[in-house]
């Protein structure tokens, strides 16, 4: 495949550009029986639409998808599902100038050489427009996730440019348009973006995604692990540059005393791991860091060059985010639930037979 | 796939536990006609190999590859590569007492419960032992991609426990058994890591790996991004916990205006995206960062639970590395090398016909 | 993937059921540049439309099919191609009482009891409907073929029921219902397939699908063989119940020293192997026959269960197609065309660099 | 892939040339807990052996099994499975004269044209010798889909050359070195092919294998229907030119009320469907007829070409099989036998919870 196809039992094969006339997938391999209407995606779609706060890009999609089949009377057959996102803010007129000119950070430079074509309008293919239909792909594995074995995939932002947002409760990341965890923060974040915006700068965030109540037992052992999935689905994301699964890169600098959780009867002492240990879950939570870089398109000017290669100057104007990671939180939330359903699948495959007396052990315990 | 096959295009297939009679695997889908012999593969084993000096596991394994098919009077033919090397010092009787426990840190515990069994002999199938096929089928991937492309995949060890390893030359790295960049700081990683051996413990390291002159263009551009496919290699290898492209986690403090590598027609200003942009080869270097956990083996008595689920405690004696990091960085490469012969492979698929006019820039130039 | 997939690098991802509110496909992999507009894809579809005589079922579908992405000012952008067809004529009411019953010789009882739940109304996801989608992506297909190749893919009609069509030209193909290549033949299948009609009976077909001027060199060598693809890509079609390659189930009982297509420096004497060998294609003629089962909807009655397990008699009413292979002829060609440009960008990305200077033999010559 | 590796969920890698040091492949997928040990599969491997009877190649093929990996204590781990063949017969003098000119019949010409290099000796990678691992492969899925669901995977020589061999008992099959269901017909074959040898010539055969107790409702929908994936595995067998399932061509001439399996709570009324019906199975016995060509291998001269493209005459000399039929009996059976668990693990990954109250009717009874 050409990189448009997700997973390996439960797919998502994606398509459209950011003022094409659609965007949509196909999603394929969820199984039969499962309640699902055109209101549990849009739900989360619009935890991710634009347009919703001053803090992210005022293009307003109404981003309403419509499932063409797959469901029958309100539940799914097993058969394909397909989703419809008709696009409708297209302001085409903006991008004219971007035609002959590679954005500084963006994939312009990189589709042009690969393709020899691009539909460079609003970035084409590259947008991060098409997130929108892993939303909607992930709203379905969140469903039956939750539904089928009780698992909850939630994230938050933990960090915005310098400021660290400390985790305080989940029920705050939704009561503020930066899903941060933490109501206290939220104007100091909110003034700080501000500043940026005025600057006519843009800036990183760090998001964290956590999947409770999975079992033990998830992932495969030596490639497609189930961290190696992880981290392949959420570099996937637009802007993503980095992935951590616990510890992460802190444990460059731990001891082995240190980074280990041990396991007792009452449950394990700490989760360096983020909940996987030798690609497979161990039951604990899995946690998740990603970093998205500052948004590329700012509004001041800047080198680059044309298709013929030569030197011109440019500001990137229009309707942007001046952090991307603002709106990243849903999208990875998707992605992991895209990968843990994909690794359900493959579990009930090889393993349905497998019946252990061992005790499953609980989450972690405090150390 | 039950997790023991990487690639689309070349593909390796893997098999082999710690202590079974061999490891090894099939290489799929090497071109024909590239020049091929035991030798080749051999030289990059040998790095990676255990036992040559007391940073490492004494486990003396002279893993010793045979080609089995595929190479004909010293040139691939196109067909499978099956490579075989036996295993020759298992020393399984230091492994009965962890048949009925679970290693802290270890895969124990989640291969018992995923599979119902577990050849548990230093490890079984989730013995790092395993990366030995990855190191050799790697070494026919750097040989083609050198030899087609002139690419060159390299890494080092940029920092052991708290001591940042600052890159001083290439030359440097083969001399020592840390691979690291700069044979000054050597002397001090000796230290450091006699002492946390002697204090029966073990630490965390980082690595990085660089790929240059890789052509632009390379990737795709939604899924299967070459850093998402990166990000999967590499969290594919045991101990990785994060990963990291170009900034990585530092883009999450960065600006628009920082994080951004101008285009000029002399090359480009800066290289904070790692060489990949939109999921595809800009023609930079590709830059990548891994954190290694500690190992998890250490002789220090720690909690666990046996299959009972009745707690035990237990010491992990046995010859193990104290930083398993130490020797990631050939396997690091391996990893590398074969993400990029994969989209080599795929970019020719579907873009062989495309031709551009527009100049390709060099990599970056000084900001 | 749950089947809705089909190939490896030029792949086509389906949905939708006969009376839901559309079909579709993702089209993923076509190499960017390919002019293309929905009047390509078009003519296709209107090759396969039913309700064009009074041969086949008098259902009316416009079939009408909108590209949503992948293509730009007229080209292909090597991104994925979104088609999308609305249902029209969907009279469900016709079909309330197969919900409760097992039409034999249909996917009903099949499909209950995959899925346990089913779209029952005219087939769902088992109805040849689906097959619209495969002659638009098979467009596509050829039209690249034929542009980037010269290859030609078509079929005909080659026996119906007891009658067996003998080739005359290709030029007869297009003007008849049949797609019988021989017009003297015609009126005499028009007879026949009257009587089956008012006997309230159907009848099968065989189909035979030709591709000139492939390169020599096509083809995977011992799994993924290109006739092995073609049988899987032939058997995918409803109704198929045998695939033959060049000689078939004649080559039973004939003799070394006859199926031998000798080669000389004129061309190969004979093609009995159907233009394969070793599962990779000689560059003669690729020949492909199938046999089509009669249509398993006949208003005769027919004993079956309902779902409590009760017999039930029943009678198949509705709008159907006396004989399922009269227009399974441009599937056909598409089928082989998806196959086809499959194994072109798979030859391209391991064989690119082969160079060869034995000549090529032409096609066959007569024995 | 580049063609060396079957299947999805249960995989098998295949490697090796005739005249390499050896043969083998990985056996991914297979669920843990499986008593397994070198006899089972040694046993499957006897039955396809060369050098058992004068109707079969003389060669001296030990063809004796290794496990390396994925068996613990005498049962699979769920890991990756190593199988190993030494190759011990190889006498490649014989092969010397092949390797500047085509064998008529044989994939010489193809591999040249595609690889630009080929290991002529026996035929290389294209040798029929190959099938010994998807023999051993399958020995392995039949014993799994025996233990697990009852099922039973058996074929038979249906027919040699002209003569039809009618199904008596499966008793004999194992009593003749034809696999002929019918001792009486035994002694007519013999003197059969003895004429043929003489007569330094070959000829085709037709094999039948069915595979008994599959459940109702393994299979996909739309693509990878378990009718094309079994067309796919027997079409990859060499020599292979034709598959049918259940009527086949027949049903080309018959009408819908008479192909057509009706339903009663006693069973089906017939098996025209061969066990499979919307892609999916039925629960009745699944047919499979295959047509192999006649061994190309002859000794009687023929035209060909060599490397420059020069006429020459050449005739096959060496060890060949008169009809390469008589032992395609055990590889047929083991290629169904590995499209079954393949999809037996799809079923589980999808469906694993479905449930349905209606009965499952019995296999066909008389009509």
């Amino acid at each position: 495949m050409s990189g448009n196809t997700l997973g390996l039992l439960f797919t998502v094969t994606s398509f459209g550009e950011s003022h094409g006339p659609a965007i949509g997938c196909v999603v394929d391999g969820c199984p039969p029986g499962l309640e699902l209407q055109a209101a549990d995606i849009q739900a989360e779609l619009d935890r991710r639409k634009p347009g919703t706060s001053r803090h992210v890009t005022q293009r307003k999609e109404a981003d309403e998808v419509e499932i063409l089949s797959g469901v029958f009377e309100g539940k799914t057959t097993g058969t394909s599902i397909g989703l419809l996102i008709r696009n409708t803010d297209q302001r085409s007129q903006d991008y004219g100038k971007i035609a002959e000119t590679f954005r500084p950070g963006h994939a312009d430079y990189t589709y042009w050489h690969k393709y020899g074509i691009r539909d460079h309008r609003g970035g084409g293919r590259s947008s991060a427009r098409e997130t929108a239909v892993r939303v909607a792909a992930g709203a379905i594995a969140k469903k039956w996730l939750k539904e089928r074995y009780g698992i909850v995939v939630r994230g938050y932002m933990s960090q915005l440019g310098e400021i660290p947002v400390p985790f305080a409760c989940w029920e705050d990341v939704g009561q503020n348009p930066f899903f941060a965890p933490n109501a206290a923060v939220v104007p100091q974040l909110e003034q700080y973006l501000d500043d940026i915006r005025k600057a006519r700068d843009s800036v990183g965030a760090k998001i964290t995604v956590v999947a409770q109540n999975v079992p033990v037992g998830w992932g495969e052992p030596v490639y497609d692990r189930l961290d190696a999935d992880i981290a392949y689905n959420m570099m996937n994301i637009n802007a993503v540059k980095g992935v951590e699964i616990g510890a992460g890169f802190a444990s460059v600098a731990q001891r082995g005393s240190q980074h280990c959780d041990e396991l007792t009867p009452e449950g394990f002492v700490g989760n360096e791991a983020g909940g996987i240990l030798g690609g497979i879950s161990t039951g604990q939570d899995i946690v998740v860091n990603l970093a998205v870089k500052p948004t590329s398109s700012i509004a001041q000017e800047r080198r680059s060059i044309d298709k013929a290669g030569n030197p011109v100057m440019m500001a990137t104007t229009g309707r942007h985010d001046p952090c991307v990671g603002v709106r990243a939180t849903p999208i990875a939330e998707a992605m992991l639930a895209l990968t843990l359903i994909d690794h359900a699948l493959r579990h009930r495959a090889q393993c349905a037979d497998v019946s252990v007396s061992t005790p499953r052990i609980p989450g972690h315990i405090a150390k």
